[in-house]
């Protein structure tokens, strides 16, 4: 895909005004304000000649919904390039009551399949145990088909500058401070995308199917940066795009770092005004 | 149950020593920190006298695992009061490879089933679609038994005062910056009960898990507060436990609200030092 149309940086989350009573110092009034939207959104899967069925509900902010769905598929490793989906339509149009514009059909290619049973690592199963007698990481990760390249090099200044760029960009969370947002960026430093949502997973799934629809992955010489902590979940779906640095305004967790570490990944921590944490492959950042 | 047992406040969560670059100004050194553990916890079902299955896999934080069970079960809908349960119990003991002691099994009383269908709003299902032609709050919510007692009162002063309470005894996020909060408050403002998490949903798991365990659900004239933002699944955690406020450190999202209007429930946000918006029921803010 061209640099240009990754350029036209979107966030389309919604906001929804309220009556509410602000408390200041001593003085309570009546005003109004500005909270993020939260809906579920069931995507349903429509195999080429068979019944389609529910794969997941996922409570999101509403906006680039197409993208969420694509990414999510992507990110849970149930799809691999856009051969695979015919269409992806929500099944009706936006209306007060939302009911099915909360549904989001994804119509699959003839012969490919999706097994439900592939998410059964995060609900329940009638089989044998899935974490039991494994290493935590292999019980439950998603296999990154793609080695991470080493392409991508940073200077500390440009690290320094991603973050803010973030916080720039994200529109909505400048009117109701309640939306994690997930940006790509490239050797520059410069933004290509970004992404809100209340739930941080959604975020970047939003920017993953993004890139997916615009056949950009895996990504070549391209980070990411999240507005928040990082966890072994975004780095499970950073590593199957093929991001090569991720920076997160907040700390990783444990796993979060071993996947990093094991993928190739540079992983960065607590990138504030006057400096950061690198946790794992250091050799990006110079 | 007294209010002795509830006073003493423990906060389990594990952190984990790892070696880091730090970037501050232009210097970067090596130095050792600490980050918090993220680990999968499998729950597995042992229902009376049939064969145990998987209900439901989660990324936690180590510590408190037999509360996060219950208090999951709990929220879920899927028990009701202590004697549902015969044991909880992790399945190996804690070691370097932690497989075993990820696992952690339930074991029900004679006569009580839980049905893993009851888990599909969140997943996968092959029935006809659980969102549409609904209204989104009603094809997601688990209705709450009880209704919302109406004992609970506070005043301006104690609002501000149990957000930085909650952060003094955050032990965990003082060390790691990584981790949720939550709280449970008496009238008098007094934190009674503090867990934390790398996930906020686990860490008023482990709050509720605790109280169901205490014979102390529902709640009465008892209010909890969150560290962070207040979501959907946050409220209906709450709303089942019984909260009559909920106090939260971020906004909350417009489902949030909606669940706290109609549940009756007090939701409180952005409580900072000068103030705070009250979203729902000012009555209960004095």
């Amino acid at each position: 895909m061209s640099e240009d149309a990754l350029l036209s940086t979107v966030t389309e989350a919604q906001n929804q005004r309220v009556e509410i009573t602000r408390v200041l110092e001593t003085k309570a009034s009546e005003v109004s304000d500005l909270i993020t939207v939260e809906e579920p959104l069931e995507i349903r899967i429509a195999p080429h000649g068979e019944q389609e069925f529910t794969l997941s509900v996922t409570m999101r902010t509403p906006g680039a919904d197409r993208e969420l769905a694509l990414g999510f598929l992507f990110g849970e490793g149930l799809i691999t390039g856009p051969e695979d989906i015919r269409a992806v339509e929500h099944c009706g149009p936006p209306s007060p009551d939302k009911g099915l514009h909360n549904v989001i059909k994804v119509s699959l290619s003839q012969g490919v399949e999706i097994n439900p049973a592939a998410l059964e690592r995060h609900t329940y199963t009638t089989s044998s145990c899935g974490v039991c007698g494994k290493t935590s990481i292999e019980a439950i990760k998603v296999v990154n088909p793609h080695p991470v390249e080493k392409r991508l090099i940073l200077d500390r200044e440009t690290v320094l500058a991603i973050p803010p760029a973030l916080r720039m960009q994200q529109r909505e969370f400048a009117k109701t401070g309640g939306l994690h947002g997930v940006g790509l960026f490239d050797r520059a430093g410069m933004l290509l995308r970004v992404y809100e949502d209340v739930g941080r997973h959604n975020a970047l799934d939003k920017l993953v199917g993004f890139l997916y629809g615009a056949r950009a992955l895996p990504l070549k010489a391209r980070g990411l940066v999240l507005s928040g902590r990082a966890s072994f979940e975004l780095l499970q779906k950073a590593s199957i795009a093929g991001a090569e640095i991720v920076l997160a305004v907040g700390p990783p967790s444990s796993l979060a770092a071993e996947l990093a570490q094991e993928q190739g990944i540079t992983l960065v921590g607590f990138v504030a005004t006057h400096g950061f944490n690198i946790y794992t492959h250091p050799e990006r950042i110079c």
